[in-house]
């Protein structure tokens, strides 16, 4: 039951960046869960990790080899290769190597991503199998099966692409993420890949992934759990006919920043709303604070607290939950007699009480939709910071009962 | 349903210490809501409030009397009267001041208390059309009916009583609490009232109550919202044959810091046990941290993850879930290859990683039961944290679904 999220939109291939998928049969025979992205020769890539301690085989593996040369990202589902130690660091390394032979490239010269059940030994034959079938079915075209290829719990594909014009130069951005639970990203999501056809050096682009990432990625949560696997790639072909675009290209470099920010932001927004049991998309707005941290330990104890999610799922107007949140979330000093709570654009709560001008209608008819803005205004500062989130569903408990993370 | 919680035991009546139940009708007729609590002349009061920056009216009153004088303490439930502005503290004071008006004591010596739904004007009238009857009602015999009349969305009343014997004199302490949602303590519970009959004088029970109450109150959690309405008091009437105890009374003291301890303890247990749909009782222990912080960190990362809370529901042994939230507690220079996780007395992760010895029949067996222990240690020094949780079921999101806090 996601929210306001349809089917794919067009997924503009990128020159240079090539897509297989095929089955190993890892949870369920048939199923398609290894995907072989190839990068063509001489791509920067970036990367952001999990900071989650944590954190993954495939993650230790993948960011130690993101800065050198990259030719091959291979991610399977199913499996999450975590919490499995020197065996699973092993046998990450193996899955990589063998898709190096294949592929006649250095074995450093592949990345690996796994997601699915934690703990698990990583079944490397089954993946070694598919690996020739992932390979021949490599193309330009098929964003839109591999976006399908590295979903789990999550009930809809998600993608988003953008294009723009340089000089009579078409730029391409396009991007595929999954996720649904065990979010709240810690530099980057369960797993995103976006690519362009810009030519960019590998620090630019770092800092273009770090900064979209920040304001988007890292500004989603669904239950507070950070995960293990947490990993969003952002490679550049440079295959599109213009000169590198670094932060002296001027309008140039901006279109990109932008292009990147808002496929960024769509696969971000995109998990949200497929969100395990979501019935809303949450927009959590915290305006006039003295520093973004408070901005955001407010909106976090707003978009975590269980007792707001499931007001969320009632349609319940139950502002003094929000006050409440509020009331815990840490900040120092904090005068409550300076804050207003919005719901929408009804003015909830006015100088830290229920507003004079409010009544149980107008709050009922803003929670009937399925997107909603709690607006939070300390009056503390000029900081702002906007976070989204789901609300807290019987489905919610009803998929974490029943599946094995 | 709720675990190993089973009718009230014998609550001792505490010498000079009387309860009074009556109903002012305030979310039903007929239903008790109205507690007053009456404090021999000379008792000393100690008190520890919430730390929610939104606290409610009488919590502000009742904070600011407490130092003082105390005769009286003026429950109601079925309103919180928070989240009311200055409209709010005037409510409060006048149910006060016609209490004060009633007993014929100084309006500065009775001290309110408010829990029930966050935002709506206090029903003044109601409440005083209750408290000559409250009065009628009083007795040292009533704690039963109190631990009753307290209760909103506990499915059972919950006391403790403690005696000693010094020089062959009975010391007594009774303590009743109220609580089951929007449960994060941060100084006290939701409610919590504890009397004996030992003299002493304030100073001292105040630091008695704020050592139990940290090893009590403040370490339970049910959904992570800390309350604006948190109050916990503790009076002591002296009427026992007993000298003033201070730190310097030896044996005395302990034995009176103890039953203080252990009735705080009972009663902050029996609000988890009592937590909106648990269906499980969970102790979360935490050992080997360099500090007490990161071990407080690690063990609400646990205890708060929605994850882990529906595999408990469950009856999951989804370590992997443990790990990735010991993972994302924010321990800074955390080395995950020294973190044993065990389940009961199963083993379920060792140096990092599945345990060689684990079998998921192991892990079953633990899940399967009402209480269940998750036991972490961190292998970086000497300190130790405990908390208390609950599991998250359907059960929870219907009851926050349909009820108005």
């Amino acid at each position: 039951m996601a929210v306001g999220l349809g089917p794919l939109s067009t997924l503009h291939p990128v020159p240079g960046f090539e897509l297989g998928i095929a089955s190993a049969g890892i949870k369920r025979p048939g199923r398609k869960d290894v995907v072989v992205m190839r990068c063509a020769e001489g791509s920067s890539v970036a990367g952001v990790f999990t900071l989650n301690a944590f954190c993954a085989a495939p993650v230790i593996l993948a960011k130690k080899r993101a800065s050198g040369s990259v030719r091959y990202l291979l991610t399977n589902t199913g499996n999450a290769n975590a919490g499995t130690g020197e065996p699973g660091l092993q046998n990450a390394m193996r899955t990589c190597a063998s898709l190096a032979i294949l592929a006649g490239v250095d074995e450093s010269e592949v990345l690996p991503f796994s997601t699915g059940v934690i703990g698990e030994p990583l079944p490397v034959e089954k993946i070694e199998g598919a690996l020739q079938a992932a390979l021949d079915n490599l193309s330009e075209n098929n964003w839109a099966d591999a976006a399908t290829g590295i979903m789990t719990t999550d009930t809809l594909p998600k993608g988003a692409s953008r294009q723009f014009t340089h000089e009579g130069v078409t730029v391409t951005v396009t991007g595929i993420s999954k996720g649904a639970g065990m979010i709240k990203p810690n530099m980057a999501t369960m797993l995103g890949y976006i690519a362009t056809d810009a030519k960019v050096a590998q620090g630019v682009l770092q800092d273009l992934l770090r900064d979209a990432a920040n304001k988007s990625f890292n500004r989603i949560t669904i239950d507070g759990d950070t995960s293990t696997n947490d990993c969003c790639m952002l490679i550049a072909t440079g295959k599109a006919a213009l000169p590198e675009i670094t932060q002296a290209s001027g309008a140039l470099f901006a279109a990109l920043k932008q292009a990147v920010f808002e496929v960024c932001m769509e696969v971000a927004q995109a998990i949200v709303r497929d969100g395990e049991g979501a019935t809303k998309f949450v927009t959590v707005q915290v305006n006039g604070g003295a520093t973004h941290q408070e901005c955001l330990d407010v909106g976090y104890a707003v978009a975590h607290s269980p007792l707001i999610k499931t007001a969320l799922f009632a349609s319940d107007p139950n502002w003094g939950r929000i006050l409440a949140a509020v009331g815990r979330a840490g900040v120092a000093q904090l005068d409550v007699s300076k804050i207003d709570v919005f719901l929408g654009e009804v003015c909830i709560a006015s100088k830290g009480c229920r507003a004079v001008s409010y009544t149980e209608e107008q709050g009922a008819a803003v929670m009937a939709e399925e997107e909603i803005t709690i607006r939070i205004e300390l009056g503390r500062g000029t900081c702002s910071e906007t976070i989204w989130t789901t609300d807290l569903s019987h489905e919610y408990v009803k998929i974490n009962a029943e599946y094995r993370t």
